[in-house]
């Protein structure tokens, strides 16, 4: 932690996503107040990311009564990784390479005079959902969310497992496979590659254009430049079609095998799903989790685990805002 | 924990492994004493394993003046599990279905009249590391050991990742392929049976008997019913022979992608190679996850973990259990 007795007063919460930024007051009672948003300029690049940030957190500044230019309000964000401790980009796959290297918590600090903590969105969703959604009163447990990648976190003995440089819980580079389509990071058989949105998009994409599905192959002429999404294939699936329903059905497969793998090393009592992907239709995507652990895990006690749906949804980043300590992050204060 | 307060004494460490139970006395400066040790009568059953775990701790103790009957030396026992918190067997899939259920802690109790502890084999590895071997200092490490089976532990912040039940670490069964052999819990694919020494021999004996290697083949009808080990297929592979060096390569390889992913999602500084079959010619294993690594880690940070191998060998357990209370165990005391 930085010098931690400079740094009080209300937290500025904000969720820097990859489509829109989220900034609310939280209050000491852990109430979020005042919610404003905003898209998210990714392709312009870091420095719009900043500015796009700076003034949505004035916007939520200026809405509440009480905080102004001389209050000690500070800001917490929960942004993708990685990140150094200071919140510095380090190689952000899906932001791309313009990001890497940019000192994003030392560049917020000095454009709003305040201080700023960064943290993973995955760790921070997982301290939501702890303090306020499906994991209250657990003390191991493992987060997963599945959208445009797939990420993870972990509590171990009611702590959040950190890592030795802040960014431990990337799951979505797990291998589940020996081969399978390239994912991101230029690994083959990872489960990003297999279960994320684009990797099902993808792989429907594929699959329309070697005939293999009319509805899919109609679906994407009906997208045009946009291209299918994972909701897509999904929705495809549900009609019956085969190509479609065998690419879900392996997205599932991969999920669940990887959180059997999980299960096994971890030793925890729950399993929490997240992010888009499976929170549009969460059921199978917990069924296939629940099938492959009660197949895989190795005694019956792990066999037991739990396996739930995120409870707080695009809030969970924003409510972990709160228990910041407990990342391993450092304040960036401005200069003075 | 149990009534610590009334478990106090110099510590009895015993290792029980698969072939050989050995026992010292610890004592307060963490030096081991006096070792015994002889065969495991493990394919007799629990019962036997108790008797034969009861004399040869008489016999260790015996051996230390200034300790007898009556004075409070304690019982601390590496074994393989899984294991409850007291110690009673579940689902031990290495020992075989007769240990399932059966009480070692409280059985051992009982014959010895001393509190014991039971622990598991692969975490009392680590803390052994952790206290004299190559994790001194280290605060977020992987250790993992490959021989009969393959397991793990995990350093999370200078504390051993315990698990909800007390059995986190188990990687052996961790997917790294779809497809693959069947590996001794029914899965396929999974690390355990690609990476083994049992899997690499069960390999090399199919390739024999298909007539893909004639020096496996002479090496296989020269064991007669023993059968072929993981040592004869490296020993074997460093000659030339294809078919060996295929199956050498595809374990070395499949335990490169396990300890890529699981670099991933621990964050470690540091991860540690043991066990019989990687400490019989570490460096090929070691170099073989530092390409894995290299190329699948996600950031240069986690690029640059150390991978390196085991320092304490089959006294890494043993010396582990000086820190006992680093495990989610609990006493068991004898009636009185």
């Amino acid at each position: 932690m930085g010098p931690a007795d400079q740094v009080e007063g209300p937290i500025v919460a904000v969720d820097l996503g990859g489509s829109r930024i989220r900034a609310t007051i939280a209050d000491e009672g852990g109430r979020l107040l005042g919610r404003v948003d905003r898209t998210t300029p990714a392709s312009r690049g870091p420095d719009a990311v900043v500015d796009a940030l700076a003034k949505l957190i004035w916007t939520a500044l200026a809405g509440q009564p009480g905080i102004d230019d001389h209050d000690p309000a500070r800001v917490v964000v929960a942004a993708t990784g990685p990140f150094d401790p200071q919140g510095t980009w380090i190689d952000p796959s899906n932001l791309g390479p313009a990001y890497h290297g940019f000192p994003l918590g030392r560049e917020l600090a000095r454009r709003l005079g305040r201080p700023v903590l960064i943290g993973l969105d995955t760790h921070l969703a997982l301290l939501g959902e702890r303090r306020a959604g499906v994991l209250r009163g657990c003390r191991d447990a493992i987060y997963i969310t599945v959208s445009t990648g797939v990420g993870g976190a972990f509590l171990v003995d009611d702590r959040l497992v950190v890592g030795a440089h802040g960014i431990a819980g990337e799951i979505g580079h797990l291998p589940v496979a020996a081969s399978g389509p390239r994912c991101g990071c230029g690994g083959r058989g990872h489960l990003e590659a297999l279960a994320s949105g684009p990797a099902m998009a993808a792989a429907a994409t594929s699959a329309a254009r070697r005939g293999r599905s009319r509805p899919l192959l109609e679906r994407l002429e009906a997208r045009a430049s946009a291209g299918l999404t994972g909701a897509d294939v999904t929705e495809v699936a549900a009609t019956g079609d085969e190509a479609a329903t065998r690419i879900v059905a392996r997205a599932r497969t991969a999920l669940g095998r990887a959180v059997t793998g999980l299960v096994n090393i971890v030793d925890p009592t729950r399993v929490v799903l997240g992010g888009g992907v499976v929170l549009s239709d969460p059921e199978p995507w917990i069924d296939s989790c629940r099938l492959e652990v009660a197949k895989g895990a190795l005694v019956t006690q792990k066999a037991a685990v739990e396996i739930v749906a995120a409870r707080l949804g695009d809030d969970a980043g924003l409510i972990g805002c709160l228990d910041h300590d407990r990342l391993g992050a450092r304040w960036s204060l401005p200069d003075r």
